[in-house]
């Protein structure tokens, strides 16, 4: 699976053709925020394959960089992530998922994996 | 500036330090999320002076991979982000920041960056 490469600055802000780009790694962050409530449930990556499987299949599919393969969410942990849409920043380095989530986003069990605020002096649980 | 290097697994991500997970070039990725609708605004870039002057000034500060600079958003656009709360993810190498925003958070003029939704056949915009 490859896409065609990015354009230059104005003409990848506006093209109509999916053209990611990729880091040094390959890989593009994938937010996932909740369709419904708005809420933002984690940050992840997603090589070519990874992007192509989740706009053909309607699964969240990410590329694990810690075990370094494809991870499709929730075939392990039963928490799917159906996705309602997928959309991209300006110059393409970034897709914004609104899903569906079943169960928890984080792996630690919490329904999203920004649980705690930061403050200078800390951080402090919800 | 310098943070506490990250803890390993699941101390990371119970601590109630800030240890960013930083990667090979000193970035952790930051969402901007209008703290009024939920809508996510761009996906950007932090190294740790700017997380650090992100907590201490209420005003959102990135770093720019492009110009390998400090960026301190509206400086020179005019289109500043008040930082409302800032959140960290599980193993703190992602920071969510909810935010007010001036004017467009996009450098294309727009409010928000994701503003073409991706499908097998290509891009549509909103």
């Amino acid at each position: 699976m490859t896409y065609p490469a990015p354009l230059a600055a104005a003409a990848q802000d506006e093209t109509l053709e999916l053209r990611p780009k990729f880091d040094a790694d390959g890989l593009i962050a994938a937010i996932a925020q909740d369709a419904d409530t708005g809420e933002v449930l984690m940050l992840a990556w997603m090589n070519a394959e990874a992007l192509e499987q989740t706009l053909s299949s309607g699964r969240a599919v990410y590329w694990s960089r810690s075990r370094n393969t494809l991870w499709r969410k929730g075939d392990t942990s039963g928490h799917e992530q159906h996705v309602v849409e997928v959309r991209v920043d300006c110059d393409q380095d970034a897709v914004l998922l609104k899903v569906r989530q079943t169960g928890a986003a984080c792996h630690t069990g919490r329904r999203a994996c920004f649980y705690r605020i930061a403050t200078p002096s800390g951080l402090k649980k919800d």
